[in-house]
């Protein structure tokens, strides 16, 4: 069924807008997407929200926007060289390439699905006194299979942690998992697979520099740390945002633009004195759940999600989970870095990184508590979570988009009754008065109600419409998107109420 | 002079957090910049504004947000495989790598500082009977070198266009150029360069896909086009206009970030009825003209360049050209692309582009006019021709950038004039009232004098004092960054002020 909601978020953007397939003429191109002509607005949206609530409404916080090109010797300090690697096998028969671990991974998800239909029948031979937790305890095949997928995982985990990958291999081989596609079982050795995309700079084969499309923007804030800080002079605490693009060379990317190769991230690092990092952990931590909070998409769809396994740069990592539509996973991640990038950027560099701090007296390195979004899972969030069939009273439906109002492509339709009797007049006027503050949209085409329906599709927060009472009072309706409620308005009113109603400041007031 | 105001560009944008060397504490990454704290405002507040001028206030324009990556065919199409070459030559002796044109072009350079230094010279002379162009006309030595430069510009102009790269080397012989560095004249061939940067999708060798970071944005609008139509039920004549990066190997990337090889463009395509395509394109040439007028940096430092070479793919193409400390240079393109583009990828994708227009009852390929920027460009003209340094009335100087208001980075600094008697809770209130709309910056360090000249060389229109008077009757002390005049207003006048004078709406109410 989730299945379902996906197939229907992916086809609804496409439809209207929001987000098509890149390349799409051409057959595509795996794994990357264009924003489409609503998707560019309700991005843009997304992005000035963050960047208001993140850098306006902070007054220790400031912005870069450093280039996806950076040297080389960035990604060897950062550890990306050597460690940012996936495991791969080949297989000798078919030729096809996968990852390792996801093949184990595959492998267990069918034996889980073995389990859960082993629960769905006993469900239906003992049903109301089924107990389904005392069953998964005590059935023998159960208990069995569960094993099974423990062991495995285990081990999966172990040896990739060690970084032994004859064990990845051997464990293949035990498990005895064929090729997907040809059913073979001869395995090449697993290897380790950098995902990093490379390109050449320069135009001589020998003097041209090996250089990467960066994989995470937050190297770009760690390199300028003391750009900013000294021609800012900026105090700890304090944090540098950017949003910008990433890539990874992925070799299973799915799920629409929930893992793409090409990416955006929206970053801030909190520079903070050492001992104080988990404080400000905290604090971050609340401070995110808050800002998702806001945006008003239902709070029992985040949950946070603490790591156990810690990366080799952080002492405590949380991600806030959203519920997709195949589930929860991760929307952003809160890491207490502590020094290790700036201390690695130190060595690598020979520049010293540190911070004299005028109240201990003392220079050190800082340490950092990272929060990272990735742009387009919010956006998937947010429009997969607004994309709602309702049925009408009149037995009819509707297709809804109920996007948070602030972020709407188009804060308001304006839609004469009548192409006639001065209403196109008023309509124009009305949208001299709110276009320069609101993206709103003229729409004169088609019967009122497919209007309607239309602006639903986009999420369109007010349609206000002109009929001919407006040419008597100088009022308007104002349908309301959601509750399908009209009122009637003063056209002078209206500045105020959308103002107080769908503006981005609207928005930012929920945070202060 | 005019090197020492790009040095003194490039200096005073490093120290004040506009822009930093990319990479710089690992000694930079040639030809890629940073925007720092500063900068990503500004350069945010540019991307506004044209954004909102060119999509928000034209009910016929949408936007996109195209991926960087695209289908390779993409680029078959749109001929950047084939075409998009520099003509390159190694000098053998020395190992060194050139562009073949501009060794001739740096040749003709020289001759021609030959002739002004006669004309130097001459005038001295000569005096105030000295007839400048008559001597250029008449002077046999003069005259011969003149000769000189255009057959050689026009004998390359010609070989280029042939594609007669062997000619290239033949005139480098014949002109006896040397390698810059060593003075050797022991040359390879000329060969060609594709100047896209290369990579590879996907893991297996076998199976990866070359792919080519994009050299131009305009080719996403282009691959979109029918989406974007239908979706939208767009109208021709209507446009997609596009903000994103784009990549260019340059072999010479240089003049700070002006030439950068990492950049972002700011585009328009414009899609019209075939033969109405050159009323789009004169309309485009004045309409762009008076947006850039309309930031105030002087008409003088702007004029049109009509192609008369022009792209294989174009009826029509004019740069608007900006006086920059190194001379007038492209700022703007504006290009009539016929319909080629389109032509083309319907024929490389075998789908059909065409649109039916409702009125002429007939389909076509429509036709394109383009409006293009460099965004980095324009920011390198805002920043290099607002910052001044200014003799005081008292002796001093002071070095102050004189940004067009709405896009300044931070838009009014708050100052207490002392840390006590209330002032700090004062400069709190009126940060709160104003930081929803504008980014404002509260300062209480130093003293108020270098509090001024901190935000003059940041480029603040309004700095806002609060003093002993303000504690009594709740007014302020405006003070105007250009004029440095202050006027005392009520606390609460102060958001209508920003509004009429320093807000993003100021701005666009002069396109209206």
């Amino acid at each position: 069924m989730s299945e379902d909601v996906l197939k229907k978020v992916i086809s609804h953007a496409k439809e209207y807008g929001f987000v098509f397939q890149s390349s799409e003429i051409y057959d595509g191109l795996s794994a990357t997407y264009d924003y489409g002509q609503n998707g560019v607005e309700l991005k843009n949206n997304i992005k000035q929200y963050w960047w208001k609530s993140m850098v306006q409404l902070h007054d220790n916080i400031v912005g870069v926007d450093a280039a996806i090109f950076m040297h080389p010797t960035t990604w060897k300090a950062s550890g990306h060289v050597d460690a940012f690697n996936d495991p791969l096998i080949d297989n000798k028969d078919s030729k096809k390439r996968y990852r390792a671990d996801v093949l184990v991974e595959d492998y267990c998800a069918k034996i889980e699905a073995k389990i859960e239909k082993e629960v769905t029948k006993a469900k239906k031979r003992f049903g109301d006194d089924f107990d389904e937790a005392m069953y998964l305890k005590t059935n023998p095949r159960v208990v069995r299979y569960q094993e099974e997928i423990d062991t495995a995982l285990t081990r999966l985990g172990e040896s990739l942690t060690k970084g032994d990958l004859a064990d990845v291999k051997a464990l293949i081989e035990e498990l005895e998992i064929a090729d997907p596609v040809s059913g073979s079982r001869n395995w090449t050795e697993v290897r380790q697979f950098n995902l990093m995309f490379g390109t050449k700079l320069g135009a001589s084969a020998d003097s041209a520099t090996d250089l990467y499309l960066r994989p995470e923007t937050a190297q770009g804030i760690f390199v300028n740390f003391l750009n900013v800080q000294r021609s800012g002079r900026m105090k700890i605490p304090f944090g540098i945002a950017q949003i910008g693009k990433a890539f990874r060379n992925e070799i299973i990317a799915r799920q629409f633009i929930f893992r793409m190769r090409e990416f955006e991230q929206m970053e801030m690092q909190f520079f903070v004195a050492p001992n104080t990092e988990m404080e400000a952990y905290e604090k971050w931590k609340q401070m995110r759940m808050k800002w998702h909070l806001s945006l008003g998409l239902g709070e029992e769809n985040y949950r946070f999600h603490d790591h156990e396994n810690l990366a080799h740069y952080a002492n405590a990592a949380t991600d806030i989970e959203f519920n997709f539509p195949f589930g929860f996973k991760e929307l952003e991640g809160i890491h207490s870095r502590t020094d290790f990038d700036l201390k690695q950027h130190q060595e690598f560099s020979n520049k010293k990184l540190q911070y004299f701090d005028p109240e201990l007296k003392e220079s050190y390195v800082p340490y950092v508590v990272e929060t990272s979004i990735g742009l387009d899972r919010l956006f998937l969030a947010i429009v997969s979570n607004s994309l709602k069939e309702e049925k009408l009273e009149d037995g009819s439906e509707r297709i809804v988009m109920k996007l948070p109002p602030a972020l709407a492509p188009v804060k308001a339709a304006i839609l004469p009754l009548m192409k006639k009797d001065g209403m196109p007049e008023v309509g124009e006027r009305i949208v001299n008065e709110l276009k320069l503050d609101y993206n709103v949209e003229y729409d004169d085409k088609d019967s009122i109600g497919k209007r309607y329906r239309r602006h639903d599709a986009i999420g369109t927060p007010f349609c206000i419409t002109i009929d001919h009472d407006t040419l008597k009072d100088d009022t308007v309706t104002i349908r309301e998107r959601d509750s399908m409620e009209q009122r009637r308005v003063k056209i002078s009113e209206l500045n105020d109420i959308m103002n107080n109603e769908v503006s981005m400041n609207a928005l930012l007031k929920k945070l202060i």
